[in-house]
Formats: structure tokens, sequence, C-alpha cells
């Protein structure tokens, strides 16, 4: 069934239009293809349409699109009615990190679409096994994990649960490539994904040094910005050891890895910022401090940067040069 | 001494002509110092001065020089006689890490140098306590840790030893803004570095999701590029989490940090890198393998890369946009 329709004529399903929500939303119109956006919260419902228009408008800005914004947003549909997703193939799941709201809404889903269509969450918290185990047809349930703004970033992680029919998977991967993006599909259900595990020991150990006095928290930010940063986007972890030479890195883990923090508890300054309900930029308090102009200045910021870097990211893709594994 | 002299006035000299060690000089021309470059190894002497020419010539391809490349080559002595170090206010070391070199070396300095010069060492594995102790003076030495290629690249990690003073490095680290540089000053001597331990970190993380077949290298270094790649040089890794929202974070620490790593050891990928004498780029087998023309298509990309993501950071300084901590 999937393989008669061209690609952009294959209905996509969102459920949930926060900030994540509506900018895969405008991810997938941006690729052409039809969405049924489901709002199951009022405030979706109410901003949702036109927080995915101010994102479409970006992406114009950014010349990511080939017709008017308007055309665009004629491939949508906003309902709170799930039956709007019934010609959907796909449908991803976008909500809060909370089993329970999910599984309501996993039902929900399975009562309208055909038995082919492949069900997704973008979780980031909660194992796609896990998941799984609250749908009907746990094969066609998997995770595709986006980058905010999805429209602007080309990392995409495809997580199999453990009973997820692999040949699901690779299409929803090659599907990714048809939306512009470098996916990578983990057959395996490793707890955090990748780019979560990697990141996180980066958390833990920066936390670490902090909490003794070693580094401050704008030290930390320093050397990630201006050291890592200045090679990351090209070559990520692996192709960093090739280019400076792999045998200085295994002296270096000798004497390093045992020095490592290896805590497996939340450190004392997340703890305080819980307590102080600080939210970053959005309460103008968190690990740094914001006035609601610097507020403003750093979301700019990101927006500005984000469609910087995609560019740049662009002239450097991963498969032009090759060097094979 | 140093106060009565223009910064531009203040003559540096560089131990060591290898790749670091001639993107350090290169680094320091284009700021504008004059330079004394001792080549300890007779290669150094034969290769050296070509490579910083080289290296300016990249520099004035990337606009980074307001006169010829000729001018800033004319303020460069390249010798293999200490005494050339004369007039110095500061000495970088930058040759391999084997301590008994570097204090063959610091001998040799400390015997031209004036009493208040200071003497640094590039080094990323040997902590600076330990150096400090193979000088008649200690408290005139510290670490200065580049990143490659130090002329195009914004990191600087300044260390100091326990027993450095501290209004030295304070020096340091304004001359480094002169360089333009955007600089962090340890005051305690960690091992490793903040950069090394942050990035240990994550290699130490990585290798064990591809050891456990949890992750492919190419996966990894997917995720890392263009996810992490996507804000990194904008944000760093606290600032981040202020961005995103702390709360998630904690919520995502509690599952994921008993899942991370705590091995101490070399893990059996790289100790098998080692026994096939696998150097990445430099010999076409690593991590990756490379026919030769990939290495090279590899190089390229890096040197363009540089320019790029240097030009990117400029437009997004941290000072500009504050939230202080």
């Amino acid at each position: 069934m999937i393989e008669n329709l061209h690609t952009s004529q294959i209905s996509v399903g969102v459920i949930g239009l926060g900030l994540m929500g509506s900018s895969i939303v405008a991810a997938l119109l941006v690729s052409g293809h039809p969405v049924k956006a489901i709002a199951p919260l009022p405030e979706d419902m109410a901003l949702g349409p036109h927080q995915i228009e101010e994102q479409l408008i970006n992406c114009e800005q950014s010349g990511l699109l080939s017709r008017s914004v308007n055309s665009y947003l004629k491939q949508l549909t906003v309902s709170e009615d799930y039956n709007a997703l019934q010609d959907c193939r796909l449908v991803i799941e976008c909500v809060i990190e909370i089993l329970d709201i999910k599984k309501a809404i996993y039902r929900k889903i399975e009562e309208v679409v055909a038995a082919d269509t492949v069900i997704a969450s973008n979780t980031s918290a909660i194992p796609i096994s896990i998941l799984q185990q609250h749908v009907s047809r746990p094969v066609r349930f998997l995770g595709i994990h986006w980058a905010e703004p999805a429209y602007m970033t080309r990392f995409l992680e495809i997580t199999c649960g453990q009973q997820t029919e692999i040949l699901l998977a690779e299409w929803v991967y090659a599907l990714a490539h048809y939306w512009d993006k470098e996916p990578t599909l983990l057959k395996k259900d490793i707890r955090g994904f990748v780019t979560n595990r990697l990141m996180y020991a980066v958390y833990r150990e920066a936390l670490t040094l902090v909490e003794n006095g070693e580094a401050t928290i704008e030290d930390a930010d320093k050397v990630f910005r201006y050291d890592a940063g200045s090679w990351m986007t090209l070559m990520g972890v692996f192709r960093r050891m090739d280019f400076l030479g792999v045998p200085d890195y295994v002296e270096i883990f000798k004497n390093v890895f045992p020095k490592l923090s290896n805590s497996d508890n939340v450190p004392a300054i997340m703890q305080e910022m819980i307590r102080l309900k600080a939210r970053g930029v959005h309460t103008s308090h968190g690990l740094y401090d914001y006035t609601s102009e610097e507020a403003k200045e750093w979301n700019d910021a990101f927006t500005a940067f984000n469609q910087d870097i995609y560019k740049l990211a662009a002239q450097y893709p991963g498969d032009k040069i090759k060097g094979s594994v």
C-alpha cells in the first residue's frame, strides 16, 4: 500500500502541538506531506496553528521553501478529532512524558488508523520497549527522536523497541532521508538513546567539576563552545580521534578515565534548580540568570545560529567524503 | 617591565615546531608579536619555517591578516640556539609529552630568559603541578592549552599549577584576549583540564556503547555532529539546559546516570588500534579506513570547516549577550 504512493502523498499525523510538536509539523509540511495535527489540549488548538505558521515563515526566511507559506498551510489539518488521522501512514506522538497520557493517546490512534500504519513516539525519556507494551500491535511501534527546531536540524534518531518490525523502521529511515535528515537507526532499544547517553556523560562530568569547585559553569561552557564546537559538526567523536591521532588518546584514557565521575546521583546544583522552580531562559532564572531582554536575545541568537549551522553542515555532508567503517 | 611595552612589542618564544607548535607561532605572529621559535629537532628546523609560512597563507586566505605574509614573517626568528629567547617575556613549550625531554628543555630556557619571564607548557597530558617541579622558579610556570589550528580557534585553557603565581596567570589571561581568544583560567590544576575531562567522559561512554553493540561508530558520530553540533558553538552545556528547560534534564539524569559507563579501562577497540599502529587519517587506517584521497579530502574539509566555524562563532560572542552566573 505504502509503495503505491509517491512519498510526498503520504499523510503523516502528529499528536501534540507544543514547541516540539509544532516544529515537527512544520518539518513535515516543508517536506511536502499532508499533515494531520491533533491538538489534545485546548492551548494546542489555540496556539498550535499560529506557531506552525510562524515556523513556516522562519523556514521561508531561511530559504527552505520552494512555494508560498500558504501553499504549505493548505496541506495542514488541525483538529481535536482523532478521525482526522484515518488516512495517515505514519503517526508521531509528541506529548508530555507521562506514560498514562501516552497510553490513552495510543488507544485513540489505533482506533482510527489502518492496521499497517506506523506509530511513533518522539519520547526522549521513556524506553520504546515499554511504550510498545501499550499498543495492540507493537510491531508497528517505534521511536522517532527529533531535535529542536525539527525543520532546521539534521539529527533524527530512529529507535526500535524489542518487538518492532525492522522493515518498518527501515521504511521510516528511508523517509527520513527524504526529509533531508541524517538519521541513525538503532535496532536495539538502549536506555536513553545514543545522543542522550553521550550528552549525559558530559553533564555528569561537568556538574561534578562545578560541584568540586574545579571549574565554573562559564568555563565549562566556554571550553565546549570553542574547543568541541570547533570540530563537532564536521567530525563527531570517533573521526576526531582518527584526525588527531589515535595513540595520543589512548595515553590520556589511561590517566583520565579513573578521574571521571561515576556518580549516579542528581547533583545538588540541579536539585536546587528544581527547588527554585528555575526553568532557565523561560523564567529568567536558571544556571545563569537573565533579564527578560537577555532571555529574548538568547532566543533570537538560537534561532539565527540554528539557521547558520544548518546551512554550514549542509556544505560538509557525511556521505560526500566516505572513509568507511 | 612588562607594563612598559605595548602588547605587540612583547617577544614570545615557542619551543617545538611540530603541527601544534608551528600553528601557535602563526597565531602569535598574526597577533603582532615578534616570535622566537626554537627548533629542538632537525626536522623542526627543516620543516617548521615552511609550515609556518603555509599557515600564514591560510590566515591570509581567511582574511585574518592586515598586512602581507612577508611582513609577519619578518617578525619571526627560527633557531636551534636557545639564546634567541633572551628578550622573551613568555616562552611556550610545545614538544612531545615525555617528562624527561620537557625537563631538559625547561633547563635550557631558564638559563637564558629573565627572572620574570613566564614559562608555559602546551601539554594536555601531564599535570602542570608536576611539570612545575622541574623549573627553578615554579611561580612563573603555568599551562597554556591551545586547540588546533591555534590561529583559527578561540579556545585557550590557562591552567595554574599548585605553585603558580596567580597574577602571572592573569597576565596571560589578559594577553589571550589580545590574541582574540575566549580563554578560561583554571586556578586549580585538575587532572586532564576541563576540556579533556568533558570530552573523555563522552569517549568513555561512546566506546562502551560501541563495544556493547548498542551503537555503531558511524551512529555515534552522526548524533554528535547533527544534535550536539547544532547548538554547541552557541551555548556550551549549561546554557543548553537553561534553554531547553532545566527540570526535564533532572528527570533524565535519574534514569540515565545509573546506565552510564564507569569503566577505568582502555576499551578493547582502542587497544586493537594501538596493536595495529593505526593513526587514523595519517595512516589511512583507524576507527574508519581511508584511501589516501579520502584522507586528503578530510584534511581539506577540516581546514575549510575551521575557517567557517571560526567566523560563525565570531558572530555570537559570549560577552555580547550576558546572562550572568
